[in-house]
């Protein structure tokens, strides 16, 4: 299923560290906090388990939302998307 | 139906008005740059109408999500959520 991921990570390291691993599972980025990728529920579950371990006694908030294609259809953007800056990805 | 906005905005002035703008919108803040409520087509088209105009001309993304109930039961959360800071949407 079509996949939104979003966070709310005050941590700079650890923010990387989701972001990055966001990005090994496949998904891209459409917003500074905010990713999307087309997943399996085994692959969905994986990177849950993943993000649990990651987020265990840290502070924020990780939220899924796997979509059908009826409501990834229905989704609106206003104005132009975030532009991908690898630094904040790959700097830990 | 259920409904996430979610928004990426440098501009303080501009994130704030389209906080309060969401807010106004009985919207709930679900984490720092992401919102929830429960709108029929009517009310998310006239708050679409809205953030459209107020971004004209603007830096920034916002995208809107209506979720099935279906959807919307998958979702998954990992962490505590944002605790919300009202100074954060009421300062201009």
């Amino acid at each position: 299923m079509d996949t939104i991921v979003i966070y709310d990570i005050s941590d700079n390291a650890l923010r990387s560290k989701v972001a990055r691993t966001l990005l090994e599972h496949g998904l891209v980025r459409i917003q500074k906090s905010a990713f999307y990728g087309f997943m399996n529920h085994n692959n969905r579950e994986k990177l849950r388990l993943r993000l649990d371990r990651m987020m265990e006694g840290e502070e924020g908030n990780i939220q899924l939302y796997p979509l059908c294609s009826k409501c990834f259809n229905l989704r609106e953007s206003i104005g132009e998307t975030y532009e991908i800056k690898e630094e904040d990805v790959t700097v830990l």
